[in-house]
């Protein structure tokens, strides 16, 4: 058995990222960036005033002076000639401070009369005047690739001029769920059948964490059908497989699979739940067998596929984001093995959240899972802990696993 | 001025949830369910083995013992005859456990040779079954409505044998950018203009917030083309507006839309950035009017387009979710407005992450928004704070804002 880390390294070490594609700038969104994006041009691309008033000449705007009102300078329409002595320019914010100008009369300082303006308020040169380049200058790298873009990162490549981003494609990922009792939701179900729900709930984690599931048909306990099934998933960048519990998963993969050139990493990981995790590669696709039980395929999922995707969609990769909560209830010390517990969340105001875990984490049980909030680590050999101590947690609904 | 919490609470109670629409598991996830799920079988179906081994009869089942191995219970195929006296019937995880058995001999405590196996560890009844019914029973309601399904919900409701979901259709919002100066990425730009990034960072954040984003055509600072263009968007749920800032956008929203039957709410509010704030109807669609700032526009987002959108999408609504961090660096006593500081997030160890707000916090600077991972709170009135005290944070990334 080897320890979750290791899993991880050898699991992400195996994995390059796939090839980028050009998308229009509203489909980049939670895409990760393949390629710098610099600026197109200069932002503001000319001094501009930062408030509603008079563009002025600084050193004649003292208070009680009167200053004639010579043309108007909005947003958009900058005013063509020059600020000379003793004049001003009505300025909007966004509008070019036009020549001559050097400093910005506010509004609440001034009043207007016929075509003139009193200056109330001595004004300081360059105050509420925003440089040209002050946002950033052309040619400037504004974001770097290996980055998920936010809705800040598109409203900045749109302010750098661009229509298109080139992205990481999403990255394919086969589901391939196997067992002679298992039937999709609302098909005829077998006698001794049971719903299949881990392909779907695979699937949901796959789009969560950007790639674009694909759910193979079910098959059934038998090689022969199991090695088609993962031939047909040679145009995916992973296959991810669940089940097979019936004979056993290390046999059902190794036997299925083994004949069609599958080359098997490691299949034995010290971690509760989902202890049997089949990692290696049929024919150069990565295949990732997970446990058949519906919780553990779940946490392997999010501690083992999520990662994988990530690497292979261009991010930085590494473990599933922790966070830090209060322990609920105590806890006993932990054997060797790495120990996810699922646990409730529970928010409080002014302090770290409370995860409680369930006394029940048998792994079978669906509803707990979907009530649980939160993972809890817990390291092998971890010692006893209080209520009310620090624990480090995996939160699942953010990450909408 | 009002103040954050009293407008966000006007938003929210004037908006009720959308209707709701099927959609197929697979498209139901990170969607808000509209009505209940209830269970339409009872899992496991039977009592079923949580481990490969023998089902036994516990009372002769001690250690020593040798039994006659009769047939066998994989998962999908259960064993139709009973478990006699001195009889063991092979069974493997989720297989059923036939009749007469009250306990699982382990694999691992079992020696099994022609058609025999021998008890190595004498067996409890009951243990290693898991009950009929111990996940969920028919009938019982698994999933309520106004969640948001994560990845363990679409597995539930597979289990729960739904192949469809009720949930509510994604909000509509429409979003309308006005300004003579600016045009869309790539488009020419006119003279003394700027390439609109308001209305896809918005975009980018009504999809991230479940909703259905609508880019309608940029508007010049016109009162007839803005009147016209707000009527186009009478289908949305929610019209929102950004910009209009030469001049002033109350002003500008007020002239236009006045005559069309615009009913003003509020439109100022005490925070920074983003005082101005419109919030009213257009003949029955709710408009919320951005400032035109990009900064602003987005923090405004945050704080009361993407709760309208939860609002909207049958979510119990409240404010932006926060969280804790420990400040980077001090902070002055704060004034009479709501602040929110951007600032530098990083994750440390075993603590809180570390917030630090930027020095220059000028509303034009999408760079420095970009750069931003998270908004730092500040109450009005807020006293001094030293570095390494604890703040309340938004965290931007983890929104996808």
């Amino acid at each position: 058995m080897i320890p979750v880390s290791e899993a991880l390294r050898r699991i992400l070490d195996a994995l390059p990222p796939v090839p980028a594609e050009t998308v229009s700038l509203p489909e980049a969104w939670n895409r990760v960036l393949a390629a710098p994006v610099a600026a197109r041009l200069t932002q503001p691309p000319a001094d501009v005033s930062a408030m509603d008033g008079y563009a002025v000449r600084a050193a004649e705007a003292v208070e009680g002076a009167s200053l004639a009102v010579t043309g108007a300078a909005p947003a958009g329409h900058p005013f063509a000639g020059t600020v000379g002595p003793g004049e001003a320019v009505r300025i909007f914010t966004g509008g070019f401070v036009p020549e001559g100008a050097d400093g910005i009369l506010l509004q609440e300082d001034a009043t207007a009369e016929g075509g003139r303006v009193t200056v109330r308020e001595t004004v300081r040169p360059g105050r509420w005047i925003r440089r040209r380049g002050l946002d950033f200058a052309a040619g400037e790298e504004l974001l770097s690739p290996g980055r998920r873009l936010t809705a800040r990162d598109i409203g900045l490549a749109a302010a750098a001029n661009h229509p298109w981003l080139a992205v990481h494609r999403r990255p394919r990922i086969g589901i391939l769920a196997t067992g002679d009792e298992i039937a999709l939701p609302g098909d005829p179900l077998p006698p001794g059948g049971i719903v299949s729900s881990n392909a779907h709930a695979l699937a949901a984690l796959v789009r969560g964490a950007g790639g674009d599931p694909i759910i193979l048909p079910i098959v059934a306990d038998d090689s022969t059908a199991i090695a088609m099934a993962a031939r047909a998933a040679e145009g995916c960048d992973l296959l991810a497989t669940t089940g097979g519990a019936s004979v056993g998963e290390h046999d059902l993969v190794q036997s299925a699979l083994g004949p069609q050139g599958f080359a098997l990493d490691f299949w034995r990981i010290a971690m509760r739940p989902g202890k049997p995790l089949i990692w290696g590669h049929l024919r150069g696709v990565p295949l990732l067998g997970l446990p058949g039980n519906p919780v553990s395929a779940l946490v392997c999922g999010v501690l083992f596929l999520r990662p994988a995707i990530a690497r292979l969609a261009g991010l930085p990769a590494g473990p599933a984001p922790t966070r830090l909560a209060r322990l609920g209830r105590a806890l006993p010390e932990n054997d060797r093995r790495e120990d996810y517990l699922r646990a409730s969340l529970e928010a409080t105001g002014a302090d770290l959240p409370v995860a409680t875990p369930f006394a029940a984490q048998d792994s079978s049980m669906l509803k707990t899972l979907a009530r649980a909030d939160a993972l809890v680590l817990r390291a092998p050999h971890a010692p006893a802990l209080a209520a009310g101590e620090t624990v480090e947690i995996i939160d699942l609904a953010a990450l909408g696993v």
